[in-house]
């Protein structure tokens, strides 16, 4: 399977050239650079031009237009740090550049083997000059503070002065709409300089944030070379407009003749390193003396290792495995691995949601991490263990008087959601995370994870819920709440919400009793944490009279007590122009209406099967169907996995390839600012557990694949307690085989199997067709 | 009864000043000038200065800190205009001030008969020197542009030179504290100076708004006499800080001297004139010509007036007796009368609220007034209909296809809420208007109010039910609304709302039967506004239906439909430290209990008694009273009509009690920022509706007095269709005399009366003691 995606003659329009800026951004989980190109676009062209480090932040206010008692009025946003892209050409004084050229042909590709992006330029200047260009960028696996522009051009026609310019710009600020709700509406100062200190290739510019008071060191080293040589000719100037950088080469060229700039960007803050600025200007060094060739071998063998982890195919589809593979690699470039940071939920490339995290992470995109690269999943709930004071503090902001309540969306682990109704109010988060913490138990079997982090962090979400809830009529409720549709809020017994605090109730239950037969480490984290069985017992209790809403008269779930009451949307009469509905309606209208933006009830029947029959799952399927717009991208996944739960293949289909190119199609239209992450990591969902119907299990992993009618077969590696499995679906057979690791109990089809040193590989006919 | 409201022995400390600001401030429903001292205070007190035109605005941002479809951005707030009141008087260079003197003593004097204050200070300078003073001041109720200071002062045994600077300041700023929700957080530049020009004795100037673009004039004259003869011996000069004008006197003076400064201030604005400026100037002419005395006299004469239609007395009270008479008089200051404006929150006494218009005045003062004053209730009626337009325009915005959607909080009739969930989800305001259409329409039988906008008003604010509304199991429900119960929000089935729906939709059924019998203005009124049977039967079927929850095991109205399942608040386990609790609870916490700001079912109880039986009224009265916490200023004197109506008399006066005195007490805290003029109409409703159980019907005025042990009587006037009636109350008898008008039938204790050209007195024993 090739892992290429290219745009053959891409024309450099604005409102193209916004949406290639994120699909072609360089992102390594630490760095992400978009797609902009080195040379800029007309100074009115609307553009983000961003550089952004995963987790590093400046706080905005953000003031209530009413003042009410604990409303969050700051927040805090992902910065777009110092421009060391800009590269500016020019022949003999003519500047190249793409926009609003005529003549000027250019390819874009992302080499997902290679970890790099490319942009071929066959360019004609206005004089008739001709001049070939062929850029190379790559944000470094190997070394994740490091971008490299490997930038190369060549005269086919002209002969003369050339003049390069190579930038590193400090003025930089982070886009803003104030008339989309999903971007920043204003634009704020938020860097100041702190120091710039040019040397003869290159330079270190230092910056602090003006409220946060964190630190950021980018420091270049540019080599340029003609035909091989080096060329020393540089001379650096301090650019005062931009507080930034300019290294100036002037040279001679002949038609033929190869330049080649290298220019190296490393980037480091002072949330990870005190020597922060060192570090860079250390790490720039030696990116030089290691030169371009070390890096590219890194990189192309980082990612052969993630591919083999996780490798997806589906045959018969050449496009739709171009997605789903873009999807996966993005899901990589993406995601946080230090425990300082998450998955954003545009990723690292654009500043939609401000850098934030949400569940998204949790629910979308651990589920792919934990089956293919755990380390990376469990760095992810790292990063929320780390955070549960702040979660404890917003608990306390929220008039809890125990347990910690995790924030709707986040940097750092404050809340930063200015519309409560549909921010905070999302208490699910809690057992959201707690969802995310049992799964990966689940899917790795990591146990010392669980006694460090995982036990702790159920503890706290869980006791939320018990002070949260109450029992009415001998039932355990939980009232004023807003579940994942956002079309309803603040409501009583969200069946999703009640389901998800239900199941972490009752796997904390479950693993407490794990943990008490280890006797003296269960004593010291009861004893640590103020834990007794009174409270377990409360815990058992609230789990078991759990209200878990439901109707007779229809067969289905309500998505809420008083759902049903409301009067159905007619979304047959709905303009087209009126989607997004949420940008075109009061949220007051909206909630007044059976209308989803999203699954929600869906997605807790897909998570919990355990909770209703599944003719209740159907009958609730078929109903919600009917009045979810999926204006969240988050949607269509979650009716595919269920889809294919249900035996509903054709709609299973549809729905995941609404999924599969939601970025690459741009069906969102919103793309520009941003990858849509989470989906990627649902479109994964869809075709792991929703059509190969996997579920990893705490004592055996189980299996009914089904195969879409329009696919030959499709093969996927996943990780299991360690091992490393292939499942391979055919018309004919379903076949696993264990690839390396222990043994594995497997459930196909619901027969028992066990892959150990005897079998190390099942084959049975397949079943879902 | 004597109408004077007095303090002696007046500390001019900080806290105390601006607690007396709003109790001694001068208004009389077009400009408000609160109770400042002359002479200024230190410039670090904290002090709010202000003079106020009602309706003069201008407008200012009120970002959302997440923008969201059609909330509301800005708001318009009540300016602080021109401040003519500042006087500074020396002598030999010592400035007079009370502040922190502690040779001072001073006595603060509110005359509502003679409609001035007063203040008289017996003061002694650092150097020992004795002057008094004594300085009365006056809102014009013959002049309503009219504002004087009579400022006189005596020099006991100082000799020298004398200095007065009358100042005329344009650079005033409304004040702010961005602590408390119910005041502006920020301050604003809002005023712009367009002229400033002295004459010899005073001057005017012009200022425009910044953004609501309105103008206002200030013209000022000043008359200066030592021992009454006239001092012309004036400078006027141009204060370039303040942009204003000082007019500075200076004379000798010895001992026995007799100083008296009287300031004509006139104020007129382009909202209600176009030629204002010029008008302002010859009003201020005029009244120097008149001389001040002769507006003395016609407040005077207005006053006799007013207390002759609207006697009330408490027999055996004093104190009650002056706390009652207090709160009818401010409710005369506050009440705008010349429909361009209405009563603020806090009238015109301080900056409380931003000088917005909420329910209060249809629900709580104009009962009042349809009692005393029916034109001026007219008039404020008028205003709503005048603002039909804007009211439409907001309910487009919440998605409404029909009817209009009246604004929670306003200026001009636009939305000024930045909080929906507690501003405009409060839709009851539309029934809050409806309702005191039909209650002026059954005090007054203004059947050409009605033709010509009362059933207009109707008619709007019922089509929005219709709208809003939908049908399920067979009963009309109003969903995702806020009751007046701040502590509840966006709830289904709120039973106050669907109450004052139901309510209001039978009215216009039967209205619309009486205007079908006049022909052809019934078919102008039913084509103008494409009303048709099909629509009215609507109507009926909605009202007929409308859904009003109740629970039978409790045996009350629940509060909406899931108010019951949620825990109850533990009041007596709260700090009082903790009250009120929305400065001290995240809302989405208090919306999490059964715990009320104030009367919201038991208000409706009131209203409506005729959705209910009378053991469900108590039993809900019994219930909610547990869990009120009468943090909203409008809660006990709707506890105490309905504790009148049930008969528990001794509840009744206690929450009396509370609202009578609540301002003089201070006992909310906050009357510094301006009085609690809804208050003080639900204090007189307490007597009126509650001790006297008084229902002016369309068809006779019904009463059943009670008298609270307490007192040894009480009398009241009132009008009913035109006539003046008394109604006296003792241990003994129950008297109703017809002081004028046409016969009145009358329901006396359930007994039926006419008092008509034979008998203009019924009188028989007192049942209620």
């Amino acid at each position: 399977m090739s892992k290429i995606y290219q745009i053959k003659e891409f024309a450099a329009d604005e409102k193209n050239l916004q949406l290639q800026e994120t699909i072609f951004h360089n992102a390594n989980g630490y760095i992400g650079i978009r797609g902009t190109l080195e040379e800029g676009v007309p100074e009115d062209w609307d553009t983000m031009r961003g550089t952004y480090i995963n987790g590093f932040y400046d706080i905005a206010p953000m003031k209530q237009a009413e003042k009410l008692c604990n409303l969050i009025e700051d927040k805090e946003s992902m910065l777009n740090v110092a421009d060391t892209q800009t590269i500016e050409v020019s022949f003999a004084g003519r500047f190249f550049t793409m926009a609003g050229q005529k003549h000027c042909s250019c390819t874009r590709t992302l080499d997902m083997e290679k970890g790099i992006t490319n942009r071929r330029v066959d360019w004609s200047s206005e004089e008739g000059w001709r001049v070939r260009f062929d850029i190379t960028r790559m944000a470094s696996f190997e070394e994740r503070s490091l971008f490299v522009i490997d930038y190369r051009f060549q005269p086919v026609d002209f002969e003369g002065m050339v003049e390069i310019h190579s930038k590193h710009l400090g003025l930089v600020k982070n886009y803003c709409n104030p008339q989309d709700p999903r971007l920043a509406g204003e634009s704020h100062e938020h860097l100041r300089k702190e120091e710039v200190y040019p040397w003869q290739n290159g330079g270190c510019l230092v910056s602090s944030t003006m409220e946060s008071h964190l630190k950021v060191a980018s420091a270049v080293v540019n080599a340029v070379t003609l035909n091989q040589e080096e060329q020393p000719a540089a001379r650096a100037a301090y650019d005062e407009g931009a507080h930034g950088i300019d290294i100036v080469y002037r040279f001679r060229v002949k038609p033929g003749d190869e330049v080649r700039i290298l220019k190296y960007s490393v980037f480091e803050d002072s949330i990870r390193h005190e020597d922060f600025r060192k570090l860079a200007e250390k790490k720039a060094v030696r990116a030089v003396e290691k030169g371009i060739d070390y890096y590219y071998g890194k990189q192309k063998a980082f990612l052969k290792e993630f591919w083999n982890n996780s490798a997806m195919e589906i045959m018969g589809d050449d496009e739709l495995n171009a997605s789903v593979c873009f999807n996966m690699y993005q899901l990589l470039q993406s995601a946080g691995y230090d425990g300082y940071s998450s998955i954003a939920a545009k990723g690292l490339s654009g500043e939609g949601y401000e850098g934030h995290y949400f569940w998204d992470t949790e629910m979308f995109m651990i589920p792919y991490f934990a089956l293919t690269n755990p380390e990376i999943a469990r760095k992810l709930l790292e990063f929320r263990y780390k955070t549960l004071d702040k979660a404890r503090k917003n608990a306390k902001l929220l008039g809890h008087e125990r347990g910690v309540l995790y924030p709707w969306r986040t940097i750092t682990g404050r809340e930063c959601s200015g519309y409560y109704p549909s921010g905070t109010a999302q208490y699910h988060i809690n057992g959201d995370i707690a969802y995310a913490v049992i799964l990966y138990y689940k899917a790795t079997g990591d146990w010392m994870f669980m006694k460090e982090m995982g036990m702790k962090i159920l503890l706290e979400t869980n006791r939320l819920w018990l002070d949260i809830g109450n029992y009415y009529k001998g039932q355990f409720h939980i009232n004023c709440v807003t579940g994942p549709d956002e079309y309803t809020c603040m409501v009583n017994n969200n069946y999703y919400t009640n389901a998800c605090a239900k199941y972490s109730l009752e796997w904390f239950g479950k693993l407490s009793g794990r943990f008490r037969e280890e006797e003296i480490e269960w004593k010291q984290f009861a004893e640590e944490n103020a834990l007794t069985d009174t409270e377990l017992n409360e815990m058992k209790k609230a789990q078991e009279r759990m209200f878990l809403p439901y109707d007779e008269e229809l067969g289905i779930n309500p998505q809420d007590d008083s759902f049903l009451q409301k009067p159905i949307w007619d979304l047959a009469h709905t303009d087209k122009e009126k989607f997004p509905l949420l940008l075109h309606y009061h949220p007051l209208h909206l909630y007044r209406y059976q209308v989803c933006k999203q699954a929600d009830t869906v997605l807790a029947h897909y998570l919990f099967p355990e909770y209703q029959d599944r003719r209740t799952e159907e009958s609730s399927f078929l109903y919600y169907e009917k009045i979810t717009t999926h204006d969240s991208s988050l949607s269509t996944c979650v009716f595919s996995i269920v889809a294919s739960k249900l035996g509903l293949q054709e709609k299973a289909y549809s729905y995941f390839g609404d999924s599969a190119k939601m970025d690459l199609l741009n069906t969102h239209k919103n793309t520009k600012d941003g990858i849509h992450a989470a989906n990627m990591g649902g479109c994964y969902m869809a075709i792991v557990n929703g059509f190969a119907l996997l579920r990893a299990e705490e004592e055996k992993l189980s299996l009914a694949p089904t195969l879409p009618k329009a696919w030959d077969g499709y093969r996927f590696r996943i990780r299991y307690h360690g091992s490393l499995l292939e499942v391979r679906v055919t018309e004919e057979t379903c076949r696993i085989e264990r690839i390396r690791g222990a043994a594995v109990p497997i459930e196909l089809y619901h027969r028992q199997y066990k892959l150990d040193e005897k079998n190390s590989v099942v084959e049975v006919a397949c079943k879902g067709k």
